[in-house]
């Protein structure tokens, strides 16, 4: 481990380097040299350093990895049923996250982990390099801390979210009270950033208020599920509170987009999961133009969004939410890093950057709206080191 | 090549088996028999008969694999650059099909070939066993006849595209004595169908009914470009000749969606290409209320649709057209068929049909949709042999 990472690599004849730094370079026949996992040099490949390895991209386009900041990975089962039905136009009374958390539950923990790195393993083989998961599905003292535990050794970052909803026979208040106390407290050390779902059914302002109080005063950082399935207090609430992100953002006022871009807040889009439920999809287009920076994320779960694909949500941003390529490519990179605050760790091919990259099997990153549907990952880096 | 063909195969452990036979049969765990490249007996596993290979499933779906009946893959050169400046809302000067006329006429036979067998290959990867393409991007007449040859070394079948458009510099009238006279005779043995673009700004109704009835007049099958940019005759003309498909079918009048349903045209839906140009999808489900056929194609081509992604296809019916699972799995399987007038052959997991299947990395078909974005081809059949 120790000499592969004090190896130098260089990547040489990358057709299409994009880098998303501040100045939005893209460069044609370039070259990375990478020293202790982290970039050191960029420049054009007839000026590559020598390095211990050197790895030919043979006119391939490189850009960073994707950040999905917004995953549900903890869980167990599936949900194919309840969604083929719902595509059907038919109800289906056995549905829910009720579902899941009996499943998840029901699994011990080597079942769990074993699931958490399939997922995980699948997400990086589509590009991603940097991944958030929550808790969410053990809505117990005992079950948050566990998922909490195998989640922190699978994802890049873990959120707490315990207050998902109000599990089925528990009393809200009540609930609310473990929430922020005894579960909070059990799940704080395996956690960096707390979550609530503010929304209609699940957490009115006054309990994600409490909830995300709590959770700030136990030292996390603040996240919001907000203003998915319609107009809400979420994103004001998020604002109002210096939350890292608020993601869904479905259904915006004016106001709402103004404080937005008045803010620090990013708004996170999830495309797949707008798709999945057949909701319009989150109005990225209008946000960009407004001056607030946003992100796009899987929103990966067995419910609602059962993708870790990013590229797929990368075309979907250019093909159907009209933003332009490199304002998609940022928001799926750079964007999650600004979304998690590690963007000066990821999310753009800068010196002193982990060389978190992928490699497109294609000339140039737009074959990633051009060609939709194809496979395109062909190779990717993790703190400079490609996948077997 | 005649040993492997006359020896069986067994495909068992299929977690569901999705038929596309006329009963709509999805069966559990089920086994597939094949002899001579054809399905031989469909059965529950515990059945299964010997055979001299056996192969396991491991509880994954197994459907039909796709039958792609409109696709354009005779092209060198791409357009990402026109693209990705047209997803950004900016003029691109230099793009259209004149663009791919000039770079396909300069590439040589072993280069087009080349090119061609590349993207068959990803079809196939992608699960796709049966496919069409046309000519079209040649339009003079030694082109048209070299693209239609390459094409017919490389496709299940080819169409005739001569009427794709009037080529820069030709007088309009002059062009269509040449499609309808030397350029049909020279390729009509080479090619099975004929197709026009009948739409503003290609060829009018007059013109289109003028290549279409020249065509049948040489033996080959009906097809058309139709109601793609707006309103207008396509679809009409197709049933009234009785093609066997329309094509894009984005904009219809009631009468069209009439006129479909009582025909034997199939009309074929191109979702890859409506979101591509950022135009609506086709009314899918409209026409499926009324009775019509229909297909899933992906329109392949480098200026509007730059992917043979069928699962992307299906997926895209489902979350955005209301189609069900199964009508989405069906329009890109037995429609596809029957826009070829195939479906005797191939379309659908039935004794006698050749055993062109795919197996999915998934328990069950619906994943195509619930996992969006995800590559989920494991292994593809062809005449009853799998892929390396
Ligand atoms: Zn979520
Ligand atoms: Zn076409």
């Amino acid at each position: 481990m120790t000499s592969t990472n004090h190896s130098s690599t260089v990547i040489t004849g990358i057709g299409e380097l994009t880098t998303v730094d501040p100045d939005h370079r893209v460069l044609q026949d370039a070259a990375v040299a990478i020293e202790d996992g982290r970039i050191a040099w960029i420049g054009p490949t007839r000026r590559a350093p020598a390095a211990d390895v050197r790895w030919d991209a043979g006119g391939r386009a490189v850009l960073p990895g994707w950040v999905d900041s917004h995953t549900h990975l903890v869980f167990a089962g599936d949900r194919g049923a309840e969604f083929e039905a719902r595509m059907a136009g038919e109800s289906y009374s056995a549905g829910g996250i009720g579902v899941t958390m009996a499943a998840t539950r029901a699994a011990d923990d080597a079942e769990l982990a074993r699931l958490l790195a399939a997922r995980v393993a699948e997400a990086r083989a589509g590009g991603t390099t940097f991944l958030e998961t929550k808790t969410g599905y053990g809505l117990s003292v005992d079950e948050e801390v566990r998922h909490a535990r195998l989640a922190s050794e699978a994802a890049d970052v873990v959120t707490f979210l315990g207050a998902h909803l109000v599990p089925p026979g528990a009393e809200a208040d009540e609930y609310l009270d473990q929430v922020c106390g005894p579960m909070l407290q059990a799940v704080k050390d395996h956690v960096q950033w707390a979550d609530v779902f503010c929304e209609r059914g699940a957490f009115d302002e006054d309990a994600s208020r409490r909830v995300l109080l709590a959770c700030r005063e136990a030292g996390l950082g603040l996240r919001v599920h907000g203003n998915q399935l319609g107009p809400g207090p979420g994103v004001r609430l998020a604002v109002e509170l210096g939350a890292a992100s608020v993601d869904h953002v479905n259904h915006l006022e004016d106001a709402d987009v103004e404080a937005l871009a008045g803010s620090s807040t990013v708004a996170t889009c999830l495309p797949a999961c707008d798709l999945s439920t057949r909701q319009p999809l989150a109005p990225g287009r209008r946000l960009l133009d407004a001056g607030a920076e946003i992100a796009l994320a899987s929103n990966c779960n067995p419910g609602t969004s059962y993708t870790t694909a990013m590229g797929f949500c990368v075309a979907t941003a250019v093909l159907q939410m009209k933003l332009s390529l490199h304002e998609a490519v940022r928001a799926a990179t750079m964007g999650g890093a600004q979304a998690l605050r590690v963007a000066e760790e990821v999310g753009s091919v800068e010196l002193g950057k982990r060389a978190d990259l992928q490699v497109l099997d294609a000339p140039a990153a737009i074959h990633l709206a051009y060609r939709p549907g194809m496979p395109l990952t062909h190779t990717v880096f993790k703190d400079g080191r490609p996948d077997a």
